[in-house]
C-alpha cells in the first residue's frame, strides 16, 4: 500500500526563507542590534504567550479581533500583538527593579490576525528602542531613539530613507482653538492622509467641521521646506498653550537631531503624522523609503506620557521606535536590495578529503577556524565535481582539496570558486 | 474614585529576565550561534504556529497533551513543541531548493503544557544543529556536531560537563539476540534508568525479562572504562548484524571525536542513553554538569533514519543536537554560574552633561563609539550624584563628566567606577 503523505506547508501570512535569505535577515538583525547595544540599550525578552487580561487591557475592537487568543486549561491566554503592552507590563512588574531611565531593545515575533494580504504578517518580528523614566523624560530623548535608527540604517546601508517627525501637541492645540468637538474623527481622518485622494480628503474635512477651520487645518499642515523653517512658520500662529509646548518639543527635537549628527537630508516635519489614535501624546514619527512610499512606514513610534497606566499609579513617560523587520524584509525583497545584499563570503571555506586524509583536514579546519574564518569538512562520499558544485552552490568562496600526496607533502591546494584562482599552499600558511 | 489596576504578571512556567540577566543570556546564545555559523551551519527561521496536522502527525498520548493548540477562524493550529518537526516539515517543503548534505542551526521558542516545576519552562528556548542529506549521511556527522556543542561549550566556559553517549542499535542488537518481545517496554525502562534505584531498575527487568537475559543485558551495560576499551569489551561480542554496526558506528564516532579535537574526558560511553522511543535511530547522546547531574542533561540528541518520513517519500537520514538554552540558563543560575559570569565592562561609558554642554557630549559620544566603545549620554536633569549612582548601578564602568569648564579647557574628566581613578583627558585622547 502506498503511504500518504500531509502536504508540508505553512500557514498563509506567515515568513519563511530558504536558508541563503535567512543569512541576511539574521545579518540585518544583528547589525542594527549591535548599533542599540553598544549605543547603552539594554536587553529585554518577554513570553510570547502573556494573560488575556494583561494583554487586552486596553485594547477593542480592530486589535481585539486580530488577537491569536484561545484557552489552556483554565487561563485565558493571548499571544502578544506587539511589543509595548509587554514592555509596559513588564515595567510596572519590575518597577523596584529597574534603574531608570531605563533604555530597552528587545527583539521578538508578535501576531496579528490580519487579512492576508502582500507584505502584511500574521507573525512578525518588531525590533524595539524605547525610553522611560520615573515622572519626567526629557524631550532629547525622542531625538535620541531617532538617531539610532538613523546609525542603524546606515549601518546595513538601508536605501534613501526620510522619518517624518511631527509632534501631536501641534494639531492639539489647533483643534482646542478651534473648538473641534469632533477631534477625534478629525485625527482619524487625517491619520488615513496617505491612503486618501486630496480632494476626497479636503470633502471628508469640509464635512466634519466646516471650510473654514478646514482652512486654517489645511494651511499649518501645508507648511513646508527645511525643518527650521516650518519650526518658524509655525512659531509665528502663537495659539495656546498645548499648541506652543508642541512647538517648542519639536524645535527642541529638531536641535538635538542636528546635535547627535542625524543628517537634515534624513527627515522632513510632516504635521500629518498622526500614528493611530493609540497611547502617542506628544513627538511621532514614520519612515518612508524614497521611491517606494506606497509600502508605508518601516520604522514609526513616538512619545507616550504615561505608559503602563493600567498596571501602576507611577507615572512613566517615554518614547519608543519600533522597526518591523519582517515587513522591512519583504519591502527589500520586492526593490532587489536583497539580492544585491553583500554578505561578505570571501572568509568562507569548504575542505574536501579526498581519500582517508580526515587527519589532515581537521588541522587544516583548525587553522582555518582560528584565523576567525567560516569552515566545514565534506564528510560524505561523492565525486569531487560533485563536492565543489556544492560549494559553488552555497556561495562557498574557498575550496581546500586534501588528498594523500597533500598529506605528504604537507600542502594544500586551495580553489577560489569566484577567480577560478588555484594555489598550493604550505599548510601553516 | 481611585482607579483600580490590573496586576502585573505572567503566566507561571514563563522565564522572563531582568536586563542585567538578559545581557548574559544574549551573551551565551550568541556565542554558541556564532560557532554553530563560524562551523558552516547556515540559520533557518520557521513560524512559532503551524497547522495542527502538520506538527502533530507523529505524535500522540503525552506530547498531545502539553501542545497548545488552538483554533483561529476554520484552522486548527498549534504552537511548536521542539525544533525537530518543523525542520522536517521545512526540509520536505524545501527539498528542491535546499542543498544537501544541508546543515541548519536554529534558535526559537518552544511550548509545551508541562506540570508546572522548578527549572521546567512551558515556553523555552531551544538551540539545535542538524545535519541532514538525502539517502546517507556520514556517521562522522555524529561526531562533528558533538564536537561543535563541545566548542560551544568552551566558548562560553561552562563548567565541567560529560557527553554520554551511546548507539541504539547496540541493544537492539541484543534484544533481537535475546529474543525479547516487549523491547519497547524494556526500552522505556533503561530509559528512566537515572530516575529510579538500582534495586527497583534490576527487580522491574527481571519481571519484565526474567533472570538471564537481564543478568546479560546489565553486563553489557555495565562495561566501564575509557570509550575506546568499552569499544573493544563490545566487539568482543560478536552478536549479530545490527549490533556489530552500532559498535562500529561507535567506533568511528570516538574516532573521529579525537581527530576532531574533543578530549577524552569530555564523553563517556554510557549505553544506558536511550533519548526516549522517538525518532532516534543510531548514535544518541545527552550531556551531564558534573556534580550536578540531578538537573537533568543540557544538550541532547542524536541520529534518525528519516526525519520526513511523514511528509515526503525522498529518504533523509539526519543526525541532530540540541541546547535547552532556558533550562540550561535556569542551571546556571542556580549554580552560581550566572552571577560570577564576566560580562566585560570595562568599555562601558556613561557621559553626563553639566550645564548646557550637551554639543560637546555628542562630539565626546562620537568618539568613544567609533573606538568601539560602549556609551551614552544622560539626558535627564537629576543631582551629579544620582547621574553617579545610576552608572553605578547599570554596571557601567567608566562615566564621563562634562561641566561648561571642560568645554572651554577642550578636555574631560574620566571617572573609573571600579577603580573610583579619575582622570583628566584632552577631547582628542
Amino acid at each position: 500500500m502506498k503511504k500518504s503523505f500531509i502536504r508540508p506547508s505553512i500557514l498563509p501570512g506567515f515568513m519563511e526563507l530558504l536558508p541563503k535569505e535567512q543569512r541576511i535577515f539574521d545579518d540585518i538583525a544583528s547589525k542594527i542590534l549591535d548599533v542599540y547595544e553598544r549605543n547603552g540599550c539594554f536587553p529585554i525578552d518577554t513570553p510570547v504567550i502573556e494573560k488575556s487580561e494583561v494583554l487586552l487591557v486596553k485594547s477593542g475592537g480592530e486589535t481585539e479581533k486580530q488577537v491569536y487568543a484561545f484557552q489552556k486549561g483554565k487561563n485565558n491566554l493571548a499571544l502578544r500583538f506587539d511589543l509595548t503592552v509587554p514592555f509596559a507590563r513588564y515595567v510596572a512588574q519590575h518597577l523596584n527593579e529597574l534603574e531608570f531611565p531605563f533604555k530597552r531593545y528587545q527583539l521578538g515575533k508578535v501576531y496579528r490576525g490580519e487579512r492576508n494580504q502582500r507584505g502584511r504578517y500574521r507573525e512578525f518580528y518588531q525590533l524595539d528602542i524605547d525610553v522611560i523614566n520615573k515622572d519626567k523624560l526629557s524631550v532629547d530623548n525622542d531625538a535620541w531613539v531617532i538617531s539610532l535608527a538613523s546609525k542603524a540604517f546606515k549601518e546595513i546601508s538601508l536605501p534613501t530613507y526620510k522619518f517624518q517627525i511631527s509632534n501631536r501637541k501641534i494639531l492639539s492645540g489647533v483643534f482646542d482653538y478651534l473648538n473641534i468637538e469632533n477631534s477625534l474623527q478629525v485625527m482619524n481622518l487625517i491619520d488615513k492622509f496617505d491612503k486618501v485622494m486630496p480632494d476626497e480628503f479636503n470633502r471628508e474635512l469640509i464635512d466634519l467641521i466646516g471650510e473654514e477651520k478646514s482652512d486654517f487645518i489645511n494651511k499649518i499642515m501645508s507648511f513646508s521646506g527645511a525643518p527650521n523653517q516650518i519650526v518658524n512658520e509655525l512659531k509665528k500662529l502663537d495659539i495656546n498653550d498645548i499648541y506652543r509646548e508642541g512647538v517648542e518639543e519639536l524645535a527642541r527635537v529638531i536641535k538635538i537631531l542636528d546635535i547627535l549628527k542625524v543628517d537634515k537630508k534624513e527627515y522632513d516635519i510632516n504635521l500629518k503624522i498622526i500614528r493611530g489614535l493609540d497611547y502617542y501624546t506628544g513627538t511621532v514619527f514614520e519612515t518612508k523609503l524614497i521611491g517606494y512610499e506606497s509600502y508605508g512606514s518601516i520604522c514609526s513610534g513616538g512619545r507616550y506620557d504615561n505608559l503602563a497606566e493600567n498596571y501602576t499609579d507611577t507615572i512613566l513617560p517615554g518614547v519608543g521606535i519600533s522597526i518591523g523587520l519582517t515587513r522591512l524584509f519583504f519591502v527589500l525583497q520586492e526593490i532587489g536590495f536583497i539580492d544585491s545584499y553583500n554578505l561578505s563570503t570571501e572568509n568562507d571555506y569548504l575542505i574536501i578529503p579526498v581519500g582517508d586524509t580526515i587527519e589532515y583536514c581537521s588541522i587544516v579546519l583548525d587553522k582555518l577556524l582560528k584565523k576567525g574564518y567560516r569552515a566545514s569538512i565534506y564528510f560524505e562520499e561523492a565525486s569531487l565535481k560533485k563536492k565543489m558544485k556544492y560549494a559553488d552552490n552555497l556561495g562557498i568562496q574557498n575550496v581546500v582539496i586534501i588528498g594523500e600526496e597533500e598529506v605528504i607533502n604537507k600542502k594544500v591546494k586551495i580553489k577560489n570558486m569566484v577567480s577560478g584562482k588555484e594555489d598550493i599552499v604550505e599548510i601553516e600558511n
